[in-house]
């Protein structure tokens, strides 16, 4: 039985690169071993509720595009969204979904009203999860399309905010800890400031460890295994976010030492907007001990604001991939699909197109990474560039055993004149590009 | 007995808002009393040796443009430059001066030799210091312009070049602290990466963490009393540098154990190169107890790169000078001129124009930043958003004696639904605007 | 007799930097005369319906924030914004207003509905100009924020698409010529594209030059003597706009023979999206002789987004100013308020502060770029550096008289070896900054 | 006979993608036929002078990195540099090259010297490339170095320096007519301003509109029947340069009545800086009919300034390539390597291996958009998208036989309400994705 909301009422199945069905895995094969583990295991790809199947298909200067039968606020209308979403996690063969729990139950009058109308609809959830094998990677609390929430969740100069925001985020998590998610994120878009001119900074984020520390000793309390990620962005809908990128958390959780409770979600138009590559955010988290998680997605490298595309560029993403192989791979974490189709694709299939596409891009750059990272070439490279660390004065530098006299000493006596070493970019480039 | 290089042989004088003379400070009064200190004590302005005096003009499309007597390699021509150097800090007033041990002497043949050059010069600094009573900000090597930098100074794939870097950091800090240096500054433009193809960027960070420690337990090791400074840079020169920005800076220090030993240099040009606006990184550093002393100029909000202008804005410096007296004001750091006039200002006089124009605007900023705090109408209105944390709930959950749960009961029992109140920032943007 | 939705009932008025009054004009003297003109003839102020009264305070990350009784769709609630709308130019002593047929009056089932509506209200704002002797500046055409035209307009791949928007524009223009609209405006924010790969660019600039063209002959044949305008804008919401900036609008024009019958009308948001500054802008328009009317506001530098807000910053208004005075002031042009208040002011007095610290500022850099033209210091000095091109060289030059061959031989004939002068940057900025 | 500075001394080959050699072409095979013509005709690659022998590997905070043996400015300096450029030309199979006057022989004293010394490497290189085959597909003059440039070339302030540069250029054009080069390319990297303040835009662009003017006589005078070109730029090294982008240049040909004489050549990195993707520049020149070559590179997404690397991500050349495919390929123009090999790539053979592997990745690209070409989904999806425009609504909109009126009454009388149909641009996305 389908909804008959897309026209396509089959699994959608790996038909290898020369297939003319269009909608059909080209690369994606999710039993095929690579490196390890199946695809399927590596990817750990989730289907996002918000922006396939809540997301009107609006944007600054244009109301809704898309025609959905359950834009409304009706108990029922949730129900008819999930059995369509449940059908497309199907129809992709998708492991995983994600969700926040104002998108898949209408919010309420109270906030009684809206906790049980989240556990209603997550009763229904876990039903069709059951049923369908199909799993929670993470879920979350939306803290940001409401009013009040405009100034800010934890970070807000009303405490009686923080409070609201602090119980909703309680039975956000003990929703996702029922359903088995194996994450659960903090987006904190409005954990941020518009002006500095109405904002005590210091005293906003002093609350917001506070938020991070509650969070952190819930989860200890419930017993829930899930990883709690924070996801870096710099900007937008604030003009200043303090989640701004890897880095910037690192140095909040290190503060309230919180290092070892909470790992990032890392987002690729995110990183871009934060003035990084994707794979520098991957490769700094994984040196930070903090990789988590992925929001796979693109955003255009002409537009300043999050523009949220699926990912398509192989090249890119074997980057990516090369980076989350070396880190180890996803743990707990996974390729969540917070991406959007444009607001101009109003078709119900060119959900399907989209994701399809991406998967297949994103299996292509798995499988180039692999391969580049069996082939060694590019990690001997590496290895040999530094390979000077080895040695006694390499090792008398991090050990500890030198000082700043000694070192002077040091090339004093030996009158070093250190030769620079060509960084061979150009050769690499070549290396990398023979993978794909 | 003056050097004849720039027309003007007296000292430039405070004469008010309406001189008709171009060389004079029109809001720049020394020994005016402003917020309980005089504008010299506030503002402890430096010249920069680089820019001023060593630059030659050109850009990565054309060569030099300035015609200097000095500009040769030796320590004859070397001597000339602090002759003009010292003229101009007199012409100016300026209290402070600033260098890299390679802008005030030539490079040898080997580090002996460059050392010894330095400490020539220094010599003869020290005694125009003493004569003029004019004292140094800071002091700092240049590990970036030999081609032996480029692949980094301690984050160098070869330990060879760390234990160089190292012994050239010696002999700055060294040099510095005999000068009475009020800071030692570090400026890792060369630490960073090109691409991560050829980089190991967890191996980089770490051998970065050994070397601010060196750099740390050096200062102690000679009793140098100034301040260490990291200044924050997110590219440029290379594609990603590693002090990106002052909460970058701030989670590397707490990660090596060091938020105690360094503060930031902040720079205005810098700052919205990481995307941040100027007085949001003075705001993160003040917040983080991690704020130092400010590289004072401008960036041209259109262009991609370090334009190192001269500050000119009096709103924008005005939301600077704002944060800074928040904040305390200086201790040991100081507003340096590490700008440039723009390639086509040729004529020797420009340089005078340009920090007598920089400090005069600088000034006025000043004076609106004291008064805007003293009138206490943006303060106010800041502490009254933020005045429920005062109360019973605001105190409850920021001492930790709240969880999750009791907070969620809290909403429940009260049926809490709290109202957004208004922003009001236009209003307060025009508060602000009162004040220039 | 006043609608009650602001506190205040009287007129703000000119009460001078000194009053402690916060809702009072302390710069803008609308009766004040400026070289030549009064402050109200010079600034010609107009408000904007749509960001101050339609506007419901959403972002893409949240809803509305603004809590106005008239949003609902009703011709009730179009009578009910039109009586605060006039209130609050009343309250303001704006001269002028501006508005989309979308935003004063709702949209119908069809277009002939919609037209209806827009005639209705359109008749009540006559007679409310009629009594309070405000006037209108421009109409314009909502021709982006229903779904019909999120593939465009004129450019839309559908023939029966831009049939409907010429319908549209017909009614909207013939609506703004009756209500004595001194311009009319285009502004494309539909008219691009989202990927390359399903446009055919080179058809949907003929279908735009076509559009133009349409609209100018109906300019003719209605007799409407107000100005045409296009405003330019690089991108948001699409990603790539054919309006990108002055200059590309000027060849457009020439293109297809329009450049008589077209102006710009010129946004600083607009500009530094497109990398430039305001004041090159209005410069380039002025050169190509294309300069129209401005829609004042000001973009966040750190926010790649149309953020729209008041323009407060003096010195950057002084600039654009001075070249609005260089270029001969307006004729049928204005300023008007295409600036929204930030979605956290949720209070009604928000918009009357908003207008009015940014109104100051305008008159503040009104003052500052006449004083500055006046006093001639800045045009002497660009003058002497062009004087050369006055003597027979330029002259013969420019006359056409000289041809390749000819300079070589006159170069080697007087073995030229031009020398460079001192662009006096710093100097002139100092200029500058003496008059506000 | 070789110089010695590379290891290679045989030409490198096409050896298939499984070839184990890293210097081998995988896919650039010189005479495969691919669309009807060869891989090499198709792609007619230019290697510059500029960047691969003369550029010393300095950046805005580094000195030369590069050691070569002919960096020093003596004529046989110059020639011991064309023995190296020519014989890289042979290793490399490369059908072209390109230079600057001021690239190949050192600037003399005077004009006249440096022209003679041009003419005198000009002969060699004749020479050369009449025993190799090896063409020119550019020259052009070095108009932006020397600091006589600094103000501009023919928009100098100074009409002696427009003399100069109309001499130099003269000489330029001459010898890259004699040495039968087939286009000869005008980049204003200094025809544009650093300040308002100190420029009068409008008198420098009607100054740069009698230079165009001039150029175009003199091709015509001298019978050079190569191409004029045009490099579009928005900044760097000024603010603002007048050749901001395509879009902006054709405004500029129409103006001074030039746009058929000028064709341009558009860089990656440059369309990047300005806002746009490669590809839309290249619609955008076709689609006005001015689209002549192209200088292949590639601009780092995270850096603000001309990274000029080269080109190596196959999916964006594949669209670059599909434009030029679409525009008919090049008739007189080429792909030139306007790309630097970084800094850091210090060893002789890095600029081998730099030229193979974009080399590869653009052939990779051309195969691709030819593939994409042939099998038309891409373009039919296009076609049937504005199939509309062919119906009569279409054709008398178009053919001007419909005015406002008559479109206002031809929705009324049919009470169209036009329907949205799906842009599929994700779908369209994955067509791509098949072809490489």
């Amino acid at each position: 039985m389908t909804t008959g909301f897309f026209t396509r009422t089959e699994p959608i199945r790996y038909e290898g690169p020369n297939t003319g069905e269009p909608l059909a895995f080209r690369w994606y094969d999710p039993e095929r071993i690579v490196a390890g583990r199946t695809m399927r295991e590596h990817l750990r790809f989730a289907v996002c509720y918000w922006h396939s199947f809540t997301w009107p298909g609006g944007d600054p200067f244009g109301g809704a595009t898309f025609d959905r039968p359950w834009f409304s606020d009706s108990l029922d209308a949730a129900r008819a969204k999930a059995d369509v979403a449940f059908e497309m996690f199907r129809l992709l063969d998708a492991p995983f979904f994600t969700f926040h729990d104002r998108d898949i139950a209408p919010e309420g009058a109270t906030l009684a009203d809206s906790n049980r109308n989240v556990r209603e609809i997550a009763d229904l959830l876990g039903r069709k999860m059951e049923e369908s094998g199909i799993r929670l990677l993470w879920g979350t609390a939306n803290l940001f399309s409401n009013r009040r929430f405009m100034a800010g969740a934890s970070t807000n100069p009303d405490p009686e905010l923080f409070a609201y925001a602090a119980a909703q985020v309680k039975n956000a998590m003990d929703v996702t800890h029922e359903l088995g998610g194996q994450n659960y994120v903090l987006w904190g878009g409005r954990e941020g400031y518009e002006t500095l001119l109405n904002t005590d900074l210091a005293r906003e984020i002093e609350q917001y460890g506070r938020f991070l520390t509650l969070v952190a000793e819930h989860k200890a309390k419930i017993g829930f295994e899930g990883q709690l990620l924070i996801e870096p962005k710099p900007q937008e809908p604030t003009k200043h976010q303090y989640d701004y990128d890897v880095s910037t958390i690192y140095g909040t959780l290190k503060r309230f030492g919180l290092e070892n409770e909470y790992r990032v979600n890392i987002e690729q138009n995110h990183a871009i907007l934060a003035g990084h590559s994707f794979e520098h955010e991957i490769a700094m988290a994984a040196a930070l001990g903090i990789f988590g998680s992925i929001d796979i997605n693109r955003g255009d490298y002409q537009s300043g604001w999050d523009t949220d595309q699926f990912a398509m560029n192989v090249p890119e993403l074997t980057l990516a991939m090369y980076e989350i192989l070396k880190a180890g791979g996803f743990e707990q974490g996974g390729l969540n699909f917070d991406a959007k189709i444009r607001r101009q694709s109003i078709d119900p299939d060119d959900l399907l197109h989209a994701h399809v596409t991406s998967m297949d891009a994103i299996a292509r750059a798995l499988l180039a990474a692999a391969e580049l990272l069996e082939d060694g070439t590019l990690s001997r490279a590496v290895e040999e560039r530094y390979a000077g660390w080895n040695g006694d004065i390499g090792r008398d530098i991090l050990g500890g055993r030198m000082s700043l006299d000694d070192l002077a000493r040091h090339v004093g006596d030996k009158a070093l004149d250190p030769q620079p070493r060509s960084g061979r970019q150009e050769y690499l480039e070549g290396v990398v590009n023979r993978f794909f």
